[in-house]
């Protein structure tokens, strides 16, 4: 339905994707596949949504693909006024406490406020599905915003495992266990890999 | 459907996302809203598929934004091979010219080429849909692909249309008429601020 004639939400609108290019300056613990800078949460975000389209089949029966990709382009915008927090640095505790996910509220107040009412309703209730991760495809997006890192530090020579001297079994807990929950045999494959990445 | 089990197809599918991830590194003329840097490719695709999402009542009746999006990122990962060719460079008639087009033709073979043979045909389909600009999805989604940097370059101060000299009746026939095609009212909003920023 086009409701092209509202000047007032269109200017909202624009000024919602004109915040989300902020995005683009949040860098990730993570580097690119040939190590040569680190990525950021906007780029990241688009190779998630790519992630989603190709590795559709290791998706539960029943999880909707365009939801989850849909849920992957929002999933960090919080990070434009709260960062990233790494999950295998020192204030890696800090993935998940309370203090952050109240700051990733106020964020989300904020960041999705911007838009007209109806649509940053919309917007609001896909992320706090995503970060709830109880729903098939929350649990799929889950597991791939886990598993790409992954395979970002094999193909890198170590990535953020070298910098924060991270062990395969604490790749295995931290990570490993969430990525099996959304696509089990998608971690089996990858798995391998990072253990002959280990050495182990 | 999962098709958990097969790892050569998994293997394949692996080695496309990876290969994908060099389109991070991929500059475009157009900055980042704050001028600090060019944007890249990557997030450039990420930005244009959060339009779909936030601009989807903008679009003609009948317009499948989940369609729109899978195209969005996709549309730009021949550039891993070809580069970006900017609108407004001294180049820009290469811009759709024969020999961009076989050229981004033979970096879709090599690219898509990577997948399972069924994933890599559908997902080529949808490239050369986006390409072609003839179905409504593949219209609207060209629409904001050429709206996008209009914003950026308005946020930034200028950004390439500085750069290459450009006046704002060139803006309105390089961008606008391709914007209106798909997005009427969106492009009657932005070509007021457009004007306001050249101050005609």
């Amino acid at each position: 339905m086009r409701s092209g004639g509202d000047p007032g939400r269109l200017a909202a609108q624009i000024a919602f994707l004109n915040e989300a290019d902020r995005l683009k300056q949040v860098l990730r613990a993570t580097p690119l596949c040939d190590g040569s800078r680190r990525e950021n949460s906007g780029e990241h975000s688009w190779h998630l949504a790519l992630y989603a389209l190709i590795l559709a089949d290791q998706a539960a029966p029943g999880v909707r693909i365009d939801r989850v990709i849909r849920m992957l382009l929002l999933h960090d915008l919080v990070e434009i006024d709260v960062g990233d927090v790494p999950i295998h640095s020192a204030n890696g505790t800090a993935h998940g406490s309370e203090e952050t996910r109240a700051a990733e509220a106020r964020a989300a107040d904020r960041i999705f406020g911007l838009l007209p009412k109806d649509l940053g309703a919309d917007l609001r209730a896909l992320w706090e599905e995503f970060e709830a991760a109880e729903t098939p495809d929350a649990v799929f997006a889950k597991s791939l915003d886990r598993v790409q890192p992954v395979l970002q530090n094999i193909a890198s020579g170590g990535g953020s495992w070298i910098e924060y001297n991270v062990t395969p079994d604490q790749v295995e807990t931290r990570v490993g266990t969430k990525v099996a929950r959304g696509a089990p045999a998608l971690w089996d494959h990858v798995r391998v890999r990072m253990q002959a990445f280990f050495g182990t």
